[in-house]
């Protein structure tokens, strides 16, 4: 992967084939849950935008002819603030609950130097109530995401989850509800900082050494577990108010749902320190990471939500569950453990090769026979000699090479090659029919 | 069709989904001719844009927290830009004739007034040579487009083809060299403009009173045949110079071609006068209108240009062929016309109903089976009545139901029902085949 501007990546042919396999596989997925292709514009208003986004991120734009014209137009950080605002702008004429994906670019306004992506692509999904949501709706998130991962081939992941009324049911027994917010978002970046960091500013916002111990202690209590069914009866065990148990029971009734459905234990893990960043999560949560590429961060995360809309003030409830797959990053990383190959500059598998320009209407003409089948076929129409169009469909990465000279042409046959194995077939011009090629292109 | 800012539209559910569905069907015939998904970023160097583009409809983007920070990034405002910029800077690692397409979005900084979209979609295809390109791909890239354009059920229409050699060649006869752009750019707005306005713009660059009475005869001698067959040989009696001959060979070539392949002669006209207006275009030039849809203006068109880098001052030589089908206008006016349905507001197929939500497991099970052999399929999981998730289903605009209620789903069967022929079928859960399904879907 080659970009020409930094933060802007871009493919070669052959690695854009292999994003774009993978793209079209989570899309499979997502719409066969059910999931509504969603394409707002890449453009929404500043004020929606500032609305839950930090404005050192945020690219606006303008009129290069009129640069102090009116700048009240940016590009959208990420997929939820477009959706937010298009639920709230069409709620009377969509019908709920609305499931829908995204799979689009965002652009961040990162720093040049900083060496993060400016632009990259989200794969977004959510479900969305109108006033009221079932809790069956997490677990089916929950479990599309395992189902997507697996279907595009990441090696074994585990999806940490938690529910953040325990952490905040938790926490109220032991500080003022109106710090537990900020302890929450402590909490979540407790892995990217040191423990000493970490009790340094629980202090610091005025938590008392014991409050802390109390933190620590059951932030610590909750790894011991390695199976749902011990975590449960512990959380069970020390719940000690109504949030807390609620959190508990939904808990439970995801991992009940996600069990028989048939998703191995070894997909699912409880982890009562997950937080996740955004304020607006107020039920499940949950992060998948993989095994062995740590370095990656997560690949996948979301949760439970009391109102979308809620970042655009809107007064309506739109309760949701959402997910979201961080495509752009872990592509890359599949490619290089060599979990993607990427070894076809070409979406096409057969080459017809052309030997007598004199009968470049018969060539064309096979081609759109084999195209009627199914088949995905170039014509080689450079003037060159059949040695260089072998070599081209090699270098390309065709699979098949069809071959005719003039004789054979009015004979109405034609060769069929596998370029891998070799083998190759004659076929009958007038009798290209999906058989054969199934028979052929199997062998 | 709606949108919250003007200039930036956005679909309903069942909109995008008939949207989709068109790109998939222009992907899918870009791809059986062998053309590479290409998706480069949104953003490019101003510089890079501002070689071809107008600063007055180029979108920059600035960090909205540092507005007086560096402003060299801007918006793709086509697709050929951002391609020409590509080939030059991966050149090297490029196997030629390369032939890409890209599906992507473009954003162009129109005034909002204009009532014109500020972004809209664009299917581009070219195939580029490094020093030479057959011009066969000419005929390939019109007979494709043709093919593109029936597959998404455009009706009538025609496109109409020439070549710049022709146009340059004859002119080049009765004014100076200097002055042929000119008079060309002039040619491609005559049937915007009126008569006197076309010969006032042609007297004030200089042209003579008896150079545009020859002109003009010749654009209207062009209009009388209907037949290619007639055209050429009439191009062939008045050619008096090498320029035109060559131009009345190639679109013979052209036109002989796109026979053999059969190709009806209804969808090809040969117009003398069609120039299109950018300057690099230097030989086939085409252009597509859909009969009884004059107002949308042309929906595709493209031609062949000498040196694709020329407009990056590349020194290298890429000659090429290229077309674009804009189908961000088209599809609106397919909705409108009634040639494109828009009544399913979901990917999937079947809705499971779910009747007793002790039993969800296993209504969750029949989902993921029906999934195994390629159903999409969403559950109902909200806690409402059969009556309601029926109403939902046809809301919605599902083909399929599936019925169950506990005592059913205890002795193993469900009910599969047609919501538009209302017939259905009892199914037994543990033999759900793609055969059992095909009979009673085609049903």
């Amino acid at each position: 992967m080659s970009s020409d501007i930094s933060g802007f990546p871009e493919f070669l042919p052959q690695e854009q084939i292999a994003f774009n396999k993978i793209l079209n596989k989570i899309q499979l997925q997502f719409e066969m849950f059910g999931f509504i292709p969603m394409d707002t514009p890449a453009v929404e208003r500043l004020s929606t935008l500032l609305a839950k986004g930090n404005d050192n991120e945020i690219y606006g734009i303008y009129r290069v002819g009129d640069e102090n014209g009116q700048k009240n137009l940016g590009l959208r950080f990420d997929l939820t603030v477009p959706f937010a605002r298009y639920v709230v702008s069409k709620s009377g004429q969509l019908i709920f609950p609305h499931r829908r994906y995204q799979i689009s670019p965002v652009w961040r306004g990162e720093r040049p130097q900083s060496g993060r992506y400016r632009q990259f692509y989200q794969c977004d999904i959510d479900i969305i109530g109108n006033g009221e949501l079932a809790l069956a709706h997490d677990a089916e998130i929950v479990y599309l995401i395992a189902k997507t991962l697996k279907s595009i081939g990441v090696p074994d992941f585990v999806t940490q989850i938690n529910n953040r009324k325990i952490l905040c049911g938790f926490l109220k027994n032991i500080i003022s509800e109106k710090i537990v917010p900020e302890v929450v978002r402590i909490i979540d970046k407790s892995e990217k900082i040191s423990p000493n960091e970490f009790t340094g500013s629980l202090e610091t916002i005025g938590m008392s050494a014991e409050g802390i111990g109390a933190l620590l202690d059951f932030m610590g209590n909750g790894e011991k577990y390695s199976d749902p069914s011990d975590t449960i009866p512990w959380l069970r065990s020390i719940a000690n108010n109504e949030e807390f148990s609620l959190g508990v029971s939904e808990l439970n009734e995801i991992i009940q749902l996600l069990k028989s459905w048939g998703l191995e234990d070894k997909f699912i893990k409880i982890s009562v320190k997950l937080a996740r960043g955004l304020n607006y999560y107020t039920g499940t949560v949950f992060e998948t990471t993989v095994n062995e590429m740590e370095d990656l961060g997560s690949i996948a995360g979301g949760g439970r939500y009391d109102n979308l809309t809620s970042i655009l003030s809107s007064n309506k409830k739109f309760p949701g569950v959402g997910a979201s797959i961080g495509v752009s990053r872990l592509v890359p990383k599949l490619f290089e453990k060599g979990l993607l190959s990427c070894d076809k500059a070409t979406p096409a598998e057969l080459l017809v090769t052309v030997q007598n320009r004199e009968f470049l209407s018969s060539y064309l003409k096979i081609a759109d026979d084999f195209r009627n089948i199914g088949v995905k076929t170039e014509v080689y129409l450079q003037d060159k000699s059949l040695g260089n169009q072998m070599a081209y469909a090699n270098r390309r990465g065709f699979s098949y090479a069809l071959i005719a000279n003039d004789e054979e042409l009015r004979d109405g046959i034609v060769i069929l090659r596998n370029l891998w194995t070799k083998k190759q077939i004659t076929v009958n011009i007038n009798h290209i029919t999906k058989d054969i090629w199934g028979a052929f292109s199997e062998s």
